[in-house]
């Protein structure tokens, strides 16, 4: 028996709603392959903030680094400012744990409304930078309050940074078989850290010859994974980039409440995060409308990771089977379930 | 008689060819309007550098800041590294110039295949900043060619430089019937510059109280622009967001071929410049077949900067006119065409 310990954080508004589904679909294939989770559920959360005055204990990182993995369903309220909710909480554990990785597919399913006239195939991934560039504490504010007031913020692109998320898109792409990997760049207008990034990229690709590179700027990028998103089959990009392309991605195969994602530390010096790609919701938060399947495919991920392919791959099937089913889905993808409506046919359908 | 001297900067590739176009709709109108333009020929390029070792003379600006206008097809080619042609000609215009408005129109045009199921309507403004932000030249390498190497790169962002956008784009919502301005943000991963651009765009707003506006993540921001591209009326972003977005609205609008842009100094202490949004293509550079819609949108922008609306117009209508008939039109709008044949198509219709 594979036994697992998962610290569970629901977080915000759909994140306490979506994450029994999860726990449902994976409790249920857990059954199934001789596996037993426990989960170790946190109130991480806004609501936390609000009556003890920090998104998390002190030593909160302490208390979960030992953990198998963590299983994060939302956060982010309006009442709490994005730099407390988020910088306190979601963006610490991404970087206190070296989950450099961030890991998106973008697939079109069949039954999922497709914005796209004529429903081009779609089936790739998204390795995004997840703990360094565009991203940062550094900069700040000079000559506050008056007409001169500026503010700076610093990107930040180290070698080992760059090369080591690199490595792993490239060794993604190696064990695909059209062996395709595309770089987001932007290089003609960003003049420093963006022709780094070029450079890295084709170092890392002369190890890699079997692998077939190309790169776009952002810009032109995303205006073919809306024209031709048929051609990719691994995109790497930094962590802004990856950030715009991981949404524009889902957008394209019709929604984005399906889209999962994995903060992976390949290593495996510190436990990985599965999220959905969604955030809380507010607008539709306490409704019990939200769609489950980002949480759900989330929780396949994390079985991918933990070494079990297989259930991970029986849950997809399972998501695939439930999607052609208009009267099984959620509102945002046309249909009347509710969220735990939906969740429940996954879990009967594996 | 209104006269008006314009600098004209064919630039390189699939520029070369769509200029002429461009000149003679622009020809054509003038002679109807009353207008007298005199084009001098300037042949700042990749070609220029590669034969005198610079992208422009060395009082290049001097001799051009007397200008009306700036006409511009398309600068850079593989050749010459892209810090080199186009920090050393596009990005020192817009700057030395003040151009800090960047304006690009994104409206879907019956006849011009559509990427989007549904067709949906498509009519919006990008005003995007075009002189700091993102874009800047401040940053280097630190321990170049060792494994510490890392390159870093300072965002910045002025009071003056993000009020005086903003006013631009209020002002532009002010005069449009819906009066709808979205901002683009990501002050929840970008912690020090995108909450200042939220607190100027807030503060902006308090003098429009006419104007009804919202903001959406950049992420999120881009899945719109597929999902629900008719909910836009005038779209403001900073000089990186702006780029991506203006490249992804034309897409979606089927064709990036026919999309224009003015770089502006609304105080006219410079000549403005206008362009098409596409580059100079080396894939098709050469082959005659490169679209000249967006440099004669260009023109048309250019007329209206130079105060004959009437003008500007007459040529969008010619241009909405003849993208109806598929068999004036080029390749990557489905038909068969040359440059010179749809350039000439739209004179004619004028
Ligand atoms: C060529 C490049 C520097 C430029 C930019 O990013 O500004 C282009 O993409 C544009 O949009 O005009
Ligand atoms: C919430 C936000 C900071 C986050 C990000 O930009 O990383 C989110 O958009 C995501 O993609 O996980």
């Amino acid at each position: 028996m594979a036994k697992y310990r998962i610290a569970v954080i629901p977080g915000d508004g759909i994140g306490k709603e979506v994450m029994p589904e999860g726990i449902r679909v994976l409790d249920t294939i857990a059954a199934r392959f001789g596996i037993e989770f426990t989960w170790d559920h946190l109130d991480w959360s806004c609501d936390r903030y609000h009556s003890d005055g920090a998104m998390m204990p002190a030593d909160g990182l302490d208390t979960i680094k030992g953990h198998d993995a963590i299983y994060l369903g939302a956060v982010g309220w309006p009442t709490v400012p994005d730099h407390v909710s988020l910088w306190e909480l979601l963006i610490p554990i991404r970087r206190d744990f070296q989950q450099y990785v961030n890991l998106r597919p973008v697939r079109l399913f069949d039954g999922v409304p497709c914005p796209l006239a004529g429903r081009p195939e779609i089936d790739f991934w998204i390795v995004r930078e997840n703990n360094e560039g565009e991203y940062s504490e550094i900069g700040g504010r000079l000559y506050a309050g008056t007409d001169a007031e500026m503010a700076v913020q610093q990107n930040v692109f180290t070698r080992r940074g760059v090369d080591r998320v690199m490595r792993y898109a490239f060794e993604l792409a190696k064990s695909r078989p059209n062996k395709h990997l595309t770089s987001a760049t932007k290089s003609n207008g960003i003049i420093h850290t963006m022709p780094f990034w070029d450079e890295r990229f084709k170092v890392m690709g002369e190890a890699y010859p079997e692998v077939r590179t190309d790169q776009y700027h952002i810009d032109i990028l995303t205006a073919h994974f809306v024209r031709n998103p048929s051609r990719f089959d691994v995109v790497v990009g930094s962590n802004l980039f990856g950030d715009i392309l991981s949404d524009l991605g889902p957008a394209v195969t019709g929604t984005i409440g399906i889209a999962p994602s994995a903060n992976i530390n390949p290593e495996r010096d510190f436990p990985s995060m599965f999220e959905p790609v969604h955030g809380s919701a507010p607008d539709i938060a306490g409704k019990g409308i939200a769609n489950p399947i980002g949480q759900i495919w989330s929780g396949a991920m994390m079985l991918d990771h933990l070494g079990h392919p297989d259930a991970g791959r029986a849950i997809v099937k399972a998501i695939e089977r439930v999607l052609t089913q208009p009267e099984l889905l959620t509102p945002d993808m046309g249909g009347k379930a509710t969220t735990a409506g939906l969740g429940k046919a996954v879990a009967d359908a594996l």
